[in-house]
């Protein structure tokens, strides 16, 4: 069911929670019958046991020795070139805060199915046993033979930064933290597109960034890197406008937030939420879920043809029909029932697909923003309108194509360690996704993987 | 082919040599055919995107909070249940020694291949950058809320003794050196059926151990809590036989070969390796490869009925026609090649089925003597004789029957978490392992996993 406001009459309040609801009743009903989420599964043929020798004892030690020879080999003879590992230890989950690193692993092994489903990346959980940035960092280190990418997901700020740029230095393999980098990725695709919708210049415009969360941060960095003009750039956190004379935020404590306040807001604005949307073109809500934390008085106070991204789970800012009869022209939220999703889906599956095929040693700003052009130029050239800005993930042709885009830039930017030509990068990218997605739909058909039961039969289990 | 003694001609040790080098030869150009052996795969069902839903946000934030407010369930809502990392430093890597953690990698994505598909258990490679025994353990603790189970595979010895005891104290999930436990169960199974045939008393024999690595330490652990006296046992190191007094021995470097060196050789025994074979029933080579590690005259001096296991690889301490000639009755190798084959691949898969479907806290000495017990029988009962003295890899009937008796004694000692019934936990384990193998045999009728190309064709590359 979309519950648009386009589809018909306007849904009320509490059928929208109650369709948001859904999904959180299936859920662990859904997740028990199935006893987690991703396998392990061989990757090469086994005719008969003879073939162990080969596989095992004692043929493997040739492979073996040739990478000792030569350890780039790891990358030819195992499947490291594929493994990312997923990262965290549970101190910022979702909306639900610091549970733990066992209680984070559904979300763990659920990133690991949308990388293997929309990237054909070979995505494994790792939940760690400790809040100590260091010791994550160290963690990443230990285990970085086996990988050849780490998604950072769900660890709470300022730490996540500090984090990411110390495995950073320390890895010889790209480190990305998802919260940030692949938010920003998505952001930016849709502000691209949406400030064609309404043709305005983005990189003059004035844009509200509401929440200073890592997703906010890191978007203000990506569309300064961008171009954006970091003057035109304001930032609101939950004591109002960030400006350089907030004395509440230190150097010390966290110094990207410091920064921002720094270069961010050249008008000097101050004040609490509300005066933030003054005569701004775009604003990018990554805070309190809704509705009402963003009020339809305050987008009315928006420059023309105003953009609004409500990002908040479940329940976005503002909801998309208050936005647009406050004088909003594009809305995008996070959920998939309404138009123009944020969807972190969109970003990192292909993004990784891209860095993994040129074996890059990092993922900088530079290719997530080359990953985000494509994908705004993938829409564009499908069609784009006011309630359609992005594409959408089912349009599974758009992540060879963002691969190659991020692939062919890690190049440019010399930090790839092989370099195949585009055609090779989009053939193979095609090729990986498509295994990936047939090898579900064959293993669904043999019943190796179960249909699940009737949704009315698992809700009367609630 | 089968080099057997039986089956013609006597081969030449040039013939078994290069029959021995064909995996060799292959290995290479078929790791780089499949660049890797294991992937990640989906094991619930998407039906369409809206599946995502539940999979990943909004619905995963249900089975997360119930995880948070009891958190046993991630047993059940994720994979957890089925996880075991395959942990290494690379430090002692087959017999190739200290290679590193990459080039260790081909070696334990063939572990985690064989996991899989000999027991159902989702392995995923965790190769470490340190060789520290500290940091080994921490990482161990680090990964533990992902995994159900850790098998630590070639680590330098004395370590992999401090790292096996360590680690167990620490983890709430059971710890295994397969080098050690693994070798030690299915050198007992063999032994155990071995002397049926030969209708001697294991417990009442003396029984030598040649060479006093990982796997020797710990199968004479083993074959004393088994019942064997600790007096009736003999170690031979490169030194010659171990003795209360060998003053190079030390409590501090090696404190297990150490206690070993008090408790066994009841006769004080001294004198170079030729000497260890006087009047002894059964001799267990884990030493250096043949041919000619064992002389032919040194087998002459054993008891009536001698059994002879030459476990090394790739060529066994002496040909098992040179100890048959010499008056052993009952012969086993390391060698899929020759009868009696001394496999690992027997142990570690059902028994990691049996611990994890019990969810178990450790795996202890004694659980893996059910399972050699279990071996055993399941041998005895299709027939047994000199030649065929185990259960062979493709008889696949044995895994479960093997996990069952693992998990059974695991709940008897109280180490389990949870207790299911005997024929529950048959059925469970025969469904898991049945999913595995026809998992891969649809992917690679559907040609999602390829067919090699013809061997002559690799072998061309070479």
């Amino acid at each position: 069911m979309h519950l648009t406001k386009k589809g018909g009459k306007k849904p009320t309040v509490e059928e929208l929670l109650a369709e948001a609801k859904k999904p959180s009743q299936l859920a662990p009903h859904m997740h028990k019958f199935y006893e987690g989420k991703v396998q392990v599964m061989p990757k090469c043929a086994i005719r008969g046991h003879e073939d162990f020798a080969i596989w095992y004892t004692p043929g493997v030690a040739a492979p073996c020795r040739e990478i000792q020879a030569n350890p780039e080999k790891v990358f030819e003879l195992t499947n490291r070139w594929n493994y990312v590992a997923v990262v965290s230890d549970g101190t910022r989950v979702l909306g639900l805060g610091d549970i733990g690193p066992e209680a984070a692993l559904p979300v763990m092994e659920g990133k690991a199915l949308l990388f293997k489903y929309l990237g054909g990346v070979d995505a494994f959980p790792i939940c760690l046993k400790t809040k100590d940035p260091e010791e994550i960092v160290r963690a990443c280190e230990l285990i970085e033979p086996s990988f050849g990418g780490i998604n950072l997901e769900d660890i709470e700020k300022p730490k996540c930064f500090y984090v990411l740029e110390e495995a950073r230095k320390k890895l010889q393999i790209p480190v990305w933290h998802d919260d940030q980098q692949g938010t920003a990725t998505v952001v930016l695709a849709g502000l691209i597109n949406a400030f064609k919708i309404v043709g305005k210049n983005p990189k003059e415009s004035l844009i509200a960034l509401i929440g200073a969360g890592a997703a906010n941060i890191r978007t203000a960095y990506v569309l300064i890197r961008w171009g954006v003009k970091p003057g035109n750039i304001m930032l609101v956190d939950t004591k109002g406008i960030i400006h350089a004379g907030r004395e509440d935020i230190s150097k010390e404590e966290d110094p990207w937030k410091y920064e921002l306040a720094q270069i961010t807001n050249a008008e000097g604005r101050t004040g609490d939420i509300s005066k933030a949307f003054k005569g701004v073109d775009a604003v990018v809500a990554a805070s309190k879920p809704g509705p009402g934390t963003i009020k339809k008085e305050w987008i009315a106070t928006m420059a023309d043809d105003a953009i609004v991204f409500a990002c908040a789970n479940p329940i976005p800012e503002i909801w998309p029909w208050e936005a647009k009869e406050a004088g909003a022209r594009i809305v995008a939220t996070g959920r998939s029932d309404f138009p123009n999703q944020i969807n972190n889906s969109l970003g990192f599956p292909a993004i990784f697909r891209g860095v993994l095929d040129v074996r890059a040693k990092t993922v900088t700003d530079d290719m997530c923003i080359a990953a985000a052009e494509e994908l705004a130029k993938y829409a564009e050239e499908r069609g784009i309108h006011e309630d359609d800005i992005l594409p959408r993930m089912e349009e599974w042709e758009v992540f060879p194509r963002e691969a190659v885009a991020c692939a062919l830039k890690s190049i440019e930017q010399g930090v790839a360690r092989i370099k195949p030509s585009r055609q090779e990068l989009y053939e193979r990218a095609v090729a990986i996704i498509k295994n990936a997605r047939e090898s579900l739909q064959v293993l669904m058909k043999a019943a190796l993987i179960k249909q699940p039961p009737p949704e009315e039969e698992l809700l009367k289990q609630s």
